[in-house]
Protein backbone atom coordinates (compact mmCIF):
# COMPACT_ATOMS: atom_id res chain seq x y z
CA UNK A 1 0.00 0.00 0.00
CA UNK A 2 0.93 3.50 -0.18
CA UNK A 3 0.84 5.99 2.46
CA UNK A 4 0.05 9.84 1.97
CA UNK A 5 0.74 12.33 4.77
CA UNK A 6 -0.07 16.10 4.58
CA UNK A 7 -2.38 18.25 3.89
CA UNK A 8 -6.51 18.27 4.28
CA UNK A 9 -8.13 21.56 3.82
CA UNK A 10 -11.36 23.70 2.70
CA UNK A 11 -10.40 25.83 0.19
CA UNK A 12 -11.26 28.75 -1.15
CA UNK A 13 -10.02 29.48 -5.07
CA UNK A 14 -10.93 32.23 -6.92
CA UNK A 15 -10.06 32.13 -10.63
CA UNK A 16 -10.84 35.11 -13.37
CA UNK A 17 -14.13 32.96 -14.17
CA UNK A 18 -15.36 31.60 -10.61
CA UNK A 19 -15.38 31.72 -7.50
CA UNK A 20 -15.50 27.96 -5.47
CA UNK A 21 -15.57 28.66 -1.19
CA UNK A 22 -14.81 26.14 1.04
CA UNK A 23 -14.30 23.42 -1.27
CA UNK A 24 -12.32 20.04 -0.34
CA UNK A 25 -8.52 20.30 -1.23
CA UNK A 26 -5.50 20.59 0.49
CA UNK A 27 -2.13 18.74 -1.06
CA UNK A 28 -2.94 15.23 0.68
CA UNK A 29 -6.49 15.20 -0.94
CA UNK A 30 -4.99 15.59 -4.34
CA UNK A 31 -1.86 13.39 -4.28
CA UNK A 32 -4.06 10.54 -1.93
CA UNK A 33 -7.07 10.73 -4.10
CA UNK A 34 -4.48 10.60 -7.42
CA UNK A 35 -2.77 7.75 -6.09
CA UNK A 36 -6.03 5.93 -5.58
CA UNK A 37 -6.49 4.89 -9.42
CA UNK A 38 -3.34 2.78 -8.53
CA UNK A 39 -3.01 1.49 -5.38
CA UNK A 40 -4.50 0.94 -2.00
CA UNK A 41 -3.74 4.42 -0.22
CA UNK A 42 -4.04 5.14 3.19
CA UNK A 43 -4.18 8.90 4.53
CA UNK A 44 -2.66 10.91 7.66
CA UNK A 45 -4.01 14.11 8.05
CA UNK A 46 -6.54 15.96 9.97
CA UNK A 47 -9.69 17.67 9.49
CA UNK A 48 -11.12 19.72 12.19
CA UNK A 49 -15.49 18.79 13.62
CA UNK A 50 -16.71 21.71 10.72
CA UNK A 51 -15.37 19.08 8.09
CA UNK A 52 -18.30 18.06 5.68
CA UNK A 53 -19.74 14.76 5.89
CA UNK A 54 -19.97 14.95 2.21
CA UNK A 55 -16.13 15.41 2.00
CA UNK A 56 -15.62 12.36 4.52
CA UNK A 57 -17.42 10.85 2.08
CA UNK A 58 -15.53 11.64 -0.91
CA UNK A 59 -11.69 10.68 0.97
CA UNK A 60 -13.62 7.56 1.99
CA UNK A 61 -14.69 6.74 -1.12
CA UNK A 62 -10.91 6.79 -2.70
CA UNK A 63 -8.74 6.65 0.55
CA UNK A 64 -8.23 4.25 3.37
CA UNK A 65 -9.06 6.97 6.48
CA UNK A 66 -7.56 5.06 9.50
CA UNK A 67 -5.14 7.72 9.75
CA UNK A 68 -7.57 10.70 9.47
CA UNK A 69 -8.01 12.56 12.92
CA UNK A 70 -10.64 14.80 13.46
CA UNK A 71 -9.66 17.36 15.65
CA UNK A 72 -12.07 20.00 17.77
CA UNK A 73 -12.19 23.18 15.92
CA UNK A 74 -12.01 24.31 12.89
CA UNK A 75 -10.49 22.73 9.62
CA UNK A 76 -7.08 23.92 7.75
CA UNK A 77 -8.36 26.54 5.53
CA UNK A 78 -6.81 28.10 2.25
CA UNK A 79 -7.86 31.09 0.35
CA UNK A 80 -6.19 31.91 -2.91
CA UNK A 81 -6.37 33.99 -6.36
CA UNK A 82 -5.52 33.20 -9.71
CA UNK A 83 -4.55 36.03 -12.40
CA UNK A 84 -6.28 35.72 -15.32
CA UNK A 85 -3.47 33.46 -17.01
CA UNK A 86 -4.40 31.22 -13.97
CA UNK A 87 -0.22 30.74 -14.16
CA UNK A 88 0.26 33.28 -10.98
CA UNK A 89 -1.64 32.57 -7.73
CA UNK A 90 -1.74 35.08 -4.97
CA UNK A 91 -2.29 33.66 -1.20
CA UNK A 92 -5.03 35.65 -0.13
CA UNK A 93 -5.37 33.90 3.81
CA UNK A 94 -4.21 30.93 5.40
CA UNK A 95 -5.59 29.68 8.55
CA UNK A 96 -4.04 26.65 10.21
CA UNK A 97 -6.34 25.77 12.31
CA UNK A 98 -6.19 22.12 13.52
CA UNK A 99 -3.47 21.87 11.30
CA UNK A 100 -1.42 24.10 13.61
CA UNK A 101 -1.26 21.59 17.04
CA UNK A 102 -1.54 18.19 14.76
CA UNK A 103 1.11 15.91 15.98
CA UNK A 104 0.18 12.59 13.39
CA UNK A 105 0.41 9.31 14.43
CA UNK A 106 0.91 6.25 11.93
CA UNK A 107 -1.75 3.82 12.27
CA UNK A 108 -0.20 0.03 13.12
CA UNK A 109 -1.94 -0.82 9.60
CA UNK A 110 -0.19 1.68 7.44
CA UNK A 111 3.67 0.96 9.31
CA UNK A 112 3.92 -1.69 6.61
CA UNK A 113 3.55 0.75 3.76
CA UNK A 114 6.52 -0.06 1.39
CA UNK A 115 5.95 3.30 -0.68
CA UNK A 116 5.41 6.86 1.70
CA UNK A 117 4.37 10.14 0.07
CA UNK A 118 5.30 13.08 2.62
CA UNK A 119 3.24 15.98 1.07
CA UNK A 120 4.01 19.41 1.73
CA UNK A 121 4.45 19.55 5.45
CA UNK A 122 6.60 20.74 8.09
CA UNK A 123 9.86 19.31 6.60
CA UNK A 124 10.49 18.06 10.65
CA UNK A 125 7.24 16.23 10.73
CA UNK A 126 8.36 14.36 7.94
CA UNK A 127 11.64 13.68 8.53
CA UNK A 128 10.26 12.09 11.94
CA UNK A 129 7.29 10.28 10.58
CA UNK A 130 9.07 8.65 7.92
CA UNK A 131 10.91 6.60 10.67
CA UNK A 132 7.79 5.39 11.90
CA UNK A 133 7.36 2.96 8.72
CA UNK A 134 8.51 -0.55 9.31
CA UNK A 135 10.05 -1.07 5.84
CA UNK A 136 9.84 2.03 3.33
CA UNK A 137 11.01 0.75 0.20
CA UNK A 138 10.29 4.44 -1.30
CA UNK A 139 9.65 7.68 0.05
CA UNK A 140 9.11 10.92 -1.77
CA UNK A 141 8.61 14.40 -0.32
CA UNK A 142 7.31 17.91 -1.77
CA UNK A 143 8.36 20.90 -0.25
CA UNK A 144 6.74 24.80 -0.51
CA UNK A 145 8.27 28.27 -0.01
CA UNK A 146 6.59 28.68 3.69
CA UNK A 147 9.24 25.76 4.21
CA UNK A 148 12.20 26.95 2.64
CA UNK A 149 11.81 30.64 3.94
CA UNK A 150 11.25 29.40 7.35
CA UNK A 151 13.21 26.12 8.13
CA UNK A 152 15.75 25.36 4.67
CA UNK A 153 17.55 23.21 6.92
CA UNK A 154 15.21 21.34 8.11
CA UNK A 155 14.31 20.83 4.14
CA UNK A 156 17.70 20.39 3.39
CA UNK A 157 17.49 17.67 6.05
CA UNK A 158 14.59 16.19 4.81
CA UNK A 159 15.85 15.77 1.52
CA UNK A 160 18.09 13.83 2.88
CA UNK A 161 16.00 11.18 4.39
CA UNK A 162 13.57 10.78 1.36
CA UNK A 163 14.43 8.49 -1.92
CA UNK A 164 13.03 10.94 -4.23
CA UNK A 165 12.36 14.83 -3.81
CA UNK A 166 9.36 16.22 -5.99
CA UNK A 167 9.30 19.95 -5.96
CA UNK A 168 8.15 22.75 -8.38
CA UNK A 169 10.82 24.58 -10.64
CA UNK A 170 10.55 27.86 -9.01
CA UNK A 171 11.08 26.66 -4.94
CA UNK A 172 13.51 24.18 -6.40
CA UNK A 173 15.42 27.71 -7.95
CA UNK A 174 14.42 29.01 -4.20
CA UNK A 175 15.93 26.40 -1.80
CA UNK A 176 19.28 25.49 -3.79
CA UNK A 177 19.90 29.37 -4.83
CA UNK A 178 20.41 28.04 -8.45
CA UNK A 179 19.12 29.13 -11.74
CA UNK A 180 19.52 25.88 -13.72
CA UNK A 181 16.96 23.29 -12.99
CA UNK A 182 20.24 20.53 -14.00
CA UNK A 183 22.13 22.67 -10.92
CA UNK A 184 19.11 22.85 -8.72
CA UNK A 185 18.77 18.69 -8.86
CA UNK A 186 22.48 18.28 -8.82
CA UNK A 187 22.27 20.09 -5.29
CA UNK A 188 19.33 18.09 -4.00
CA UNK A 189 20.52 15.22 -5.02
CA UNK A 190 24.22 16.26 -2.98
CA UNK A 191 21.90 16.35 0.32
CA UNK A 192 21.04 12.88 -0.42
CA UNK A 193 18.20 12.60 -2.69
CA UNK A 194 18.33 9.79 -4.89
CA UNK A 195 15.86 11.21 -7.47
CA UNK A 196 14.94 14.86 -8.35
CA UNK A 197 11.51 15.56 -10.17
CA UNK A 198 11.35 19.27 -10.67
CA UNK A 199 7.41 20.12 -11.88
CA UNK A 200 7.04 22.70 -14.11
CA UNK A 201 3.61 23.43 -14.67
CA UNK A 202 2.41 23.51 -18.52
CA UNK A 203 6.13 22.39 -19.55
CA UNK A 204 5.93 19.17 -17.79
CA UNK A 205 8.92 17.99 -15.86
CA UNK A 206 12.26 16.93 -15.49
CA UNK A 207 13.26 14.14 -13.63
CA UNK A 208 16.68 13.14 -12.77
CA UNK A 209 18.67 10.36 -11.33
CA UNK A 210 22.66 9.91 -11.28
CA UNK A 211 23.53 10.83 -14.67
CA UNK A 212 20.06 10.23 -16.05
CA UNK A 213 17.88 13.37 -17.19
CA UNK A 214 14.34 12.34 -18.77
CA UNK A 215 12.56 15.34 -19.85
CA UNK A 216 8.77 14.87 -19.97
CA UNK A 217 6.00 17.46 -21.66
CA UNK A 218 3.37 18.36 -20.41
CA UNK A 219 -0.13 16.75 -21.87
CA UNK A 220 -1.47 19.82 -23.79
CA UNK A 221 -4.59 21.08 -23.18
CA UNK A 222 -6.47 24.13 -24.52
CA UNK A 223 -9.43 24.85 -21.64
CA UNK A 224 -7.50 24.93 -18.05
CA UNK A 225 -9.87 26.22 -15.21
CA UNK A 226 -8.69 25.64 -11.91
CA UNK A 227 -4.40 24.46 -11.94
CA UNK A 228 -5.32 23.48 -7.69
CA UNK A 229 -3.47 20.71 -7.29
CA UNK A 230 -2.04 19.79 -10.18
CA UNK A 231 1.73 19.27 -9.02
CA UNK A 232 0.17 17.13 -5.31
CA UNK A 233 -2.23 15.25 -8.54
CA UNK A 234 1.17 14.64 -10.34
CA UNK A 235 3.13 13.38 -7.21
CA UNK A 236 0.35 10.91 -6.00
CA UNK A 237 -0.07 9.58 -9.76
CA UNK A 238 3.75 9.19 -9.62
CA UNK A 239 4.19 7.27 -6.47
CA UNK A 240 1.01 5.60 -6.45
CA UNK A 241 2.16 4.00 -9.97
CA UNK A 242 5.08 2.87 -8.50
CA UNK A 243 3.62 1.40 -5.79
CA UNK A 244 1.14 -0.46 -8.21
CA UNK A 245 4.47 -1.94 -9.73
CA UNK A 246 6.25 -2.16 -6.18
CA UNK A 247 9.32 -1.37 -8.06
CA UNK A 248 11.77 1.43 -8.16
CA UNK A 249 13.21 0.84 -11.51
CA UNK A 250 14.21 3.61 -13.70
CA UNK A 251 11.69 2.57 -16.52
CA UNK A 252 9.20 2.35 -13.90
CA UNK A 253 9.94 5.86 -12.95
CA UNK A 254 9.81 7.03 -16.00
CA UNK A 255 6.58 5.87 -16.69
CA UNK A 256 5.20 6.86 -13.34
CA UNK A 257 6.51 10.32 -14.70
CA UNK A 258 4.15 10.05 -17.62
CA UNK A 259 1.48 9.07 -15.24
CA UNK A 260 1.83 12.19 -13.27
CA UNK A 261 1.83 14.03 -16.18
CA UNK A 262 -1.33 12.87 -17.36
CA UNK A 263 -3.14 12.83 -13.65
CA UNK A 264 -1.87 16.78 -13.21
CA UNK A 265 -3.96 17.36 -16.64
CA UNK A 266 -6.92 15.76 -15.30
CA UNK A 267 -6.62 18.25 -12.46
CA UNK A 268 -6.48 21.34 -14.26
CA UNK A 269 -9.57 20.74 -16.61
CA UNK A 270 -11.96 20.98 -13.94
CA UNK A 271 -12.52 23.01 -10.55
CA UNK A 272 -11.56 21.71 -7.32
CA UNK A 273 -11.42 17.92 -7.03
CA UNK A 274 -13.73 17.49 -9.97
CA UNK A 275 -11.14 16.44 -12.53
CA UNK A 276 -9.90 13.62 -10.52
CA UNK A 277 -13.17 12.35 -8.71
CA UNK A 278 -14.83 11.70 -11.89
CA UNK A 279 -12.16 9.76 -13.62
CA UNK A 280 -12.45 5.59 -14.26
CA UNK A 281 -8.97 3.95 -14.63
CA UNK A 282 -10.60 3.16 -18.65
CA UNK A 283 -10.17 7.41 -19.07
CA UNK A 284 -6.30 7.57 -17.51
CA UNK A 285 -5.65 4.70 -19.63
CA UNK A 286 -7.22 6.34 -22.93
CA UNK A 287 -5.12 9.24 -21.85
CA UNK A 288 -1.58 8.04 -21.71
CA UNK A 289 -2.49 6.29 -25.03
CA UNK A 290 -2.66 9.81 -26.57
CA UNK A 291 0.36 10.81 -24.65
CA UNK A 292 2.41 8.46 -26.65
CA UNK A 293 0.66 9.02 -30.08
CA UNK A 294 1.36 13.00 -29.10
CA UNK A 295 5.27 12.67 -28.26
CA UNK A 296 6.10 9.91 -30.68
CA UNK A 297 8.38 11.31 -33.60
CA UNK B 1 18.04 24.86 -52.10
CA UNK B 2 16.77 27.47 -49.18
CA UNK B 3 16.94 31.06 -49.15
CA UNK B 4 17.05 32.93 -45.61
CA UNK B 5 15.94 36.61 -45.70
CA UNK B 6 16.93 38.14 -42.40
CA UNK B 7 19.49 40.06 -40.48
CA UNK B 8 23.09 40.17 -40.45
CA UNK B 9 23.95 42.21 -37.51
CA UNK B 10 27.08 43.76 -35.32
CA UNK B 11 25.78 42.39 -31.94
CA UNK B 12 26.81 44.07 -28.55
CA UNK B 13 26.04 40.72 -25.66
CA UNK B 14 26.20 41.65 -22.29
CA UNK B 15 26.08 38.16 -20.39
CA UNK B 16 26.80 37.86 -16.53
CA UNK B 17 30.42 36.57 -17.39
CA UNK B 18 31.27 38.10 -20.79
CA UNK B 19 30.57 40.78 -22.65
CA UNK B 20 30.98 40.49 -26.35
CA UNK B 21 31.28 43.80 -28.56
CA UNK B 22 30.29 43.62 -31.74
CA UNK B 23 30.22 40.20 -33.10
CA UNK B 24 28.57 38.74 -35.98
CA UNK B 25 24.64 37.99 -35.56
CA UNK B 26 21.45 38.67 -36.48
CA UNK B 27 18.93 36.17 -37.21
CA UNK B 28 19.41 35.56 -40.50
CA UNK B 29 23.15 34.83 -39.79
CA UNK B 30 21.93 32.09 -37.00
CA UNK B 31 18.96 30.39 -39.05
CA UNK B 32 21.25 30.56 -42.12
CA UNK B 33 24.76 29.32 -40.60
CA UNK B 34 22.27 26.88 -38.72
CA UNK B 35 20.37 25.59 -41.84
CA UNK B 36 23.80 25.09 -43.65
CA UNK B 37 24.54 22.37 -41.54
CA UNK B 38 21.42 20.51 -43.85
CA UNK B 39 21.50 22.27 -47.00
CA UNK B 40 22.49 24.80 -49.51
CA UNK B 41 21.50 28.20 -48.09
CA UNK B 42 21.35 31.82 -49.98
CA UNK B 43 21.45 34.48 -47.93
CA UNK B 44 19.80 37.99 -48.29
CA UNK B 45 20.98 40.46 -45.91
CA UNK B 46 22.84 43.30 -45.93
CA UNK B 47 26.22 44.73 -44.36
CA UNK B 48 27.61 48.14 -44.28
CA UNK B 49 31.32 49.15 -45.35
CA UNK B 50 32.32 48.80 -42.07
CA UNK B 51 31.51 44.79 -41.63
CA UNK B 52 34.80 43.54 -41.19
CA UNK B 53 36.22 40.91 -43.93
CA UNK B 54 36.74 38.23 -40.94
CA UNK B 55 32.72 38.15 -40.60
CA UNK B 56 32.33 38.44 -44.51
CA UNK B 57 34.48 35.29 -44.54
CA UNK B 58 32.28 33.43 -41.67
CA UNK B 59 29.15 34.03 -43.78
CA UNK B 60 30.62 32.69 -46.82
CA UNK B 61 32.50 29.43 -45.17
CA UNK B 62 28.58 28.43 -44.68
CA UNK B 63 26.09 30.57 -46.98
CA UNK B 64 25.69 31.35 -50.69
CA UNK B 65 26.36 35.36 -50.77
CA UNK B 66 24.86 36.95 -54.17
CA UNK B 67 22.06 38.11 -52.19
CA UNK B 68 23.81 39.89 -49.74
CA UNK B 69 24.54 43.27 -50.03
CA UNK B 70 27.10 45.47 -48.99
CA UNK B 71 25.81 49.52 -48.80
CA UNK B 72 27.86 52.15 -47.99
CA UNK B 73 27.41 53.55 -44.02
CA UNK B 74 27.23 51.09 -40.81
CA UNK B 75 26.25 47.98 -40.54
CA UNK B 76 22.93 46.94 -38.57
CA UNK B 77 23.89 46.99 -34.74
CA UNK B 78 22.27 45.29 -31.68
CA UNK B 79 23.37 45.79 -28.06
CA UNK B 80 21.51 43.74 -25.54
CA UNK B 81 22.11 42.78 -21.62
CA UNK B 82 20.84 39.16 -20.00
CA UNK B 83 20.23 39.29 -16.69
CA UNK B 84 22.30 36.83 -13.89
CA UNK B 85 19.35 34.15 -14.81
CA UNK B 86 20.05 34.59 -18.36
CA UNK B 87 16.53 34.30 -19.14
CA UNK B 88 15.56 37.98 -19.54
CA UNK B 89 17.10 40.52 -22.01
CA UNK B 90 16.73 43.96 -22.25
CA UNK B 91 17.46 45.94 -25.32
CA UNK B 92 19.99 48.55 -24.86
CA UNK B 93 20.50 49.99 -28.08
CA UNK B 94 19.72 49.08 -31.70
CA UNK B 95 20.55 51.23 -34.69
CA UNK B 96 19.19 50.05 -37.92
CA UNK B 97 22.01 52.05 -40.18
CA UNK B 98 21.88 50.34 -43.47
CA UNK B 99 18.86 48.07 -42.51
CA UNK B 100 16.75 51.17 -42.44
CA UNK B 101 16.42 51.84 -46.03
CA UNK B 102 17.24 48.64 -47.31
CA UNK B 103 15.32 47.16 -50.57
CA UNK B 104 15.90 43.44 -50.89
CA UNK B 105 16.42 41.34 -53.85
CA UNK B 106 15.96 38.16 -54.84
CA UNK B 107 19.09 36.79 -56.94
CA UNK B 108 17.85 35.41 -60.32
CA UNK B 109 19.78 31.93 -58.65
CA UNK B 110 17.50 32.25 -55.58
CA UNK B 111 14.38 31.95 -57.34
CA UNK B 112 14.17 28.35 -57.81
CA UNK B 113 14.21 27.68 -53.95
CA UNK B 114 11.19 25.90 -53.00
CA UNK B 115 12.28 26.44 -48.90
CA UNK B 116 12.15 30.15 -48.43
CA UNK B 117 12.58 31.46 -44.54
CA UNK B 118 12.00 35.10 -43.60
CA UNK B 119 13.23 35.71 -40.39
CA UNK B 120 12.44 38.92 -38.03
CA UNK B 121 11.93 41.87 -40.99
CA UNK B 122 8.99 44.23 -41.51
CA UNK B 123 6.19 41.63 -41.92
CA UNK B 124 5.36 43.80 -45.45
CA UNK B 125 8.64 43.72 -47.48
CA UNK B 126 8.23 39.70 -45.88
CA UNK B 127 5.03 39.30 -47.62
CA UNK B 128 6.65 40.87 -50.81
CA UNK B 129 9.40 39.51 -50.95
CA UNK B 130 7.88 35.59 -51.03
CA UNK B 131 6.27 36.71 -54.29
CA UNK B 132 9.55 37.18 -55.90
CA UNK B 133 10.27 32.91 -55.91
CA UNK B 134 9.12 31.16 -58.52
CA UNK B 135 7.98 28.17 -56.98
CA UNK B 136 7.39 27.86 -53.09
CA UNK B 137 6.98 24.43 -51.61
CA UNK B 138 7.33 25.34 -48.12
CA UNK B 139 7.89 28.99 -46.42
CA UNK B 140 7.95 29.62 -42.92
CA UNK B 141 8.31 33.34 -40.94
CA UNK B 142 8.71 34.51 -37.30
CA UNK B 143 8.16 38.07 -36.06
CA UNK B 144 8.95 39.79 -32.95
CA UNK B 145 7.89 42.40 -30.67
CA UNK B 146 8.40 45.27 -32.39
CA UNK B 147 6.80 44.41 -35.54
CA UNK B 148 3.67 43.01 -33.18
CA UNK B 149 3.67 46.40 -31.80
CA UNK B 150 4.02 48.52 -34.59
CA UNK B 151 2.67 46.63 -37.22
CA UNK B 152 0.07 44.07 -36.04
CA UNK B 153 -1.64 43.79 -39.46
CA UNK B 154 1.27 43.54 -41.62
CA UNK B 155 2.11 40.46 -39.05
CA UNK B 156 -1.17 39.00 -39.73
CA UNK B 157 -1.35 39.29 -43.18
CA UNK B 158 2.26 37.96 -43.85
CA UNK B 159 1.14 35.27 -41.77
CA UNK B 160 -2.00 34.81 -43.88
CA UNK B 161 0.74 34.19 -46.88
CA UNK B 162 3.28 31.45 -45.36
CA UNK B 163 2.94 28.01 -44.50
CA UNK B 164 4.57 28.28 -41.10
CA UNK B 165 5.15 30.10 -38.26
CA UNK B 166 8.18 30.08 -35.94
CA UNK B 167 7.44 32.23 -32.88
CA UNK B 168 8.11 32.48 -29.40
CA UNK B 169 5.10 32.15 -26.99
CA UNK B 170 5.47 34.96 -25.47
CA UNK B 171 5.07 36.93 -28.99
CA UNK B 172 2.54 34.38 -29.64
CA UNK B 173 0.57 35.37 -26.82
CA UNK B 174 1.13 39.28 -27.48
CA UNK B 175 0.13 38.97 -30.97
CA UNK B 176 -3.25 36.77 -30.79
CA UNK B 177 -4.44 38.49 -27.10
CA UNK B 178 -4.67 35.02 -26.19
CA UNK B 179 -2.84 33.24 -22.71
CA UNK B 180 -3.24 29.79 -23.56
CA UNK B 181 -0.53 28.55 -26.45
CA UNK B 182 -3.37 26.02 -27.97
CA UNK B 183 -4.91 29.15 -28.59
CA UNK B 184 -2.76 31.16 -30.09
CA UNK B 185 -1.47 28.52 -32.21
CA UNK B 186 -5.23 28.29 -33.61
CA UNK B 187 -5.74 32.04 -34.27
CA UNK B 188 -2.43 31.90 -35.89
CA UNK B 189 -3.90 28.84 -38.06
CA UNK B 190 -7.68 30.94 -38.80
CA UNK B 191 -5.52 33.65 -40.34
CA UNK B 192 -3.70 31.22 -42.47
CA UNK B 193 -0.92 29.91 -41.72
CA UNK B 194 -1.03 25.89 -42.27
CA UNK B 195 1.96 25.53 -39.45
CA UNK B 196 2.69 27.02 -36.51
CA UNK B 197 5.82 26.41 -34.02
CA UNK B 198 5.47 27.48 -30.46
CA UNK B 199 9.32 28.19 -29.34
CA UNK B 200 9.61 28.29 -25.32
CA UNK B 201 13.48 28.49 -24.76
CA UNK B 202 14.52 26.07 -21.96
CA UNK B 203 11.09 24.36 -22.07
CA UNK B 204 11.42 23.37 -25.76
CA UNK B 205 8.39 24.12 -28.48
CA UNK B 206 5.02 23.63 -29.75
CA UNK B 207 4.32 22.06 -33.27
CA UNK B 208 0.68 22.40 -34.16
CA UNK B 209 -1.15 21.16 -37.47
CA UNK B 210 -4.67 20.92 -37.82
CA UNK B 211 -5.60 19.04 -34.44
CA UNK B 212 -2.39 17.78 -33.61
CA UNK B 213 0.14 19.02 -31.67
CA UNK B 214 3.18 18.04 -31.12
CA UNK B 215 5.03 18.95 -27.99
CA UNK B 216 8.80 18.24 -27.73
CA UNK B 217 11.56 19.22 -24.87
CA UNK B 218 14.52 21.25 -25.19
CA UNK B 219 17.98 19.23 -24.88
CA UNK B 220 19.05 20.01 -21.16
CA UNK B 221 22.06 21.40 -20.56
CA UNK B 222 23.82 22.58 -17.61
CA UNK B 223 25.89 25.33 -18.53
CA UNK B 224 24.20 28.05 -20.82
CA UNK B 225 26.39 31.18 -21.32
CA UNK B 226 24.57 33.11 -24.34
CA UNK B 227 21.03 32.45 -25.73
CA UNK B 228 21.26 35.01 -28.54
CA UNK B 229 20.33 33.41 -31.67
CA UNK B 230 18.72 29.99 -30.34
CA UNK B 231 15.67 30.25 -31.70
CA UNK B 232 16.99 31.94 -35.30
CA UNK B 233 18.94 28.46 -34.78
CA UNK B 234 15.83 26.22 -34.28
CA UNK B 235 13.95 27.92 -37.05
CA UNK B 236 17.10 27.10 -39.18
CA UNK B 237 17.57 23.92 -38.39
CA UNK B 238 14.18 22.98 -38.92
CA UNK B 239 13.58 24.74 -42.53
CA UNK B 240 17.26 23.47 -43.33
CA UNK B 241 16.23 19.81 -42.10
CA UNK B 242 12.76 19.71 -44.30
CA UNK B 243 14.91 21.48 -47.33
CA UNK B 244 17.22 18.40 -46.69
CA UNK B 245 15.01 16.09 -47.24
CA UNK B 246 12.46 18.29 -49.89
CA UNK B 247 9.72 17.27 -47.74
CA UNK B 248 6.56 19.04 -46.02
CA UNK B 249 5.00 15.58 -44.93
CA UNK B 250 4.25 16.21 -40.83
CA UNK B 251 6.55 13.28 -39.86
CA UNK B 252 9.28 15.05 -41.17
CA UNK B 253 8.26 18.57 -39.53
CA UNK B 254 7.99 16.59 -36.33
CA UNK B 255 11.38 15.69 -37.16
CA UNK B 256 12.68 19.09 -37.75
CA UNK B 257 11.41 20.09 -35.04
CA UNK B 258 13.78 17.80 -33.29
CA UNK B 259 16.80 19.14 -35.15
CA UNK B 260 15.70 22.63 -34.41
CA UNK B 261 15.90 22.11 -30.33
CA UNK B 262 18.90 19.92 -31.05
CA UNK B 263 21.00 23.05 -33.00
CA UNK B 264 18.95 25.57 -30.62
CA UNK B 265 21.19 23.68 -27.61
CA UNK B 266 24.17 23.78 -29.77
CA UNK B 267 24.08 28.13 -30.15
CA UNK B 268 23.44 28.79 -26.60
CA UNK B 269 26.65 26.41 -25.02
CA UNK B 270 28.82 29.03 -26.10
CA UNK B 271 29.50 32.79 -27.09
CA UNK B 272 27.61 34.30 -30.52
CA UNK B 273 28.19 32.04 -33.10
CA UNK B 274 30.87 29.53 -31.77
CA UNK B 275 28.08 27.06 -30.63
CA UNK B 276 27.33 26.73 -34.12
CA UNK B 277 30.53 26.94 -36.41
CA UNK B 278 32.35 25.02 -34.35
CA UNK B 279 30.15 22.02 -35.68
CA UNK B 280 30.46 18.78 -37.40
CA UNK B 281 27.57 17.02 -39.13
CA UNK B 282 28.57 13.90 -36.83
CA UNK B 283 28.26 16.25 -33.59
CA UNK B 284 24.85 17.23 -34.63
CA UNK B 285 23.98 12.99 -35.23
CA UNK B 286 25.27 12.52 -32.11
CA UNK B 287 22.98 14.79 -30.08
CA UNK B 288 19.88 13.74 -32.26
CA UNK B 289 21.10 10.17 -30.78
CA UNK B 290 21.23 11.47 -27.40
CA UNK B 291 17.53 13.70 -27.38
CA UNK B 292 16.14 10.26 -28.30
CA UNK B 293 17.71 8.66 -25.73
CA UNK B 294 16.95 11.31 -23.71
CA UNK B 295 13.70 11.74 -24.27
CA UNK B 296 12.40 7.56 -24.64
CA UNK B 297 10.46 6.00 -22.15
Amino acid sequence: MLTVFGSTALDTIRTPDRVLKDVLGGAATFAGISASFFVDTGLIAVVGSDFPKKYHNILRKHLDLKGLAVHKGKTFRYDGSYDETLSTRTTNKTELNVLGSFQPVVPDYYRKSKFVYLANNDPDQNTKILREFDKVKFSMCDTIEFWINSKRNSVIKMIGSVDAVVINDEEAKLLTKEHNLIKCAKKMMSWGAKYVIIKKGEHGSLLFFDDVIFPSVAFSLEDIVDPTGAGDSFAGAMIGYLASKNSTKLSDIKKAVVYGNVMGSFAVEKYGLAGLIGLSKAMIQKRIKKYHLMTDF
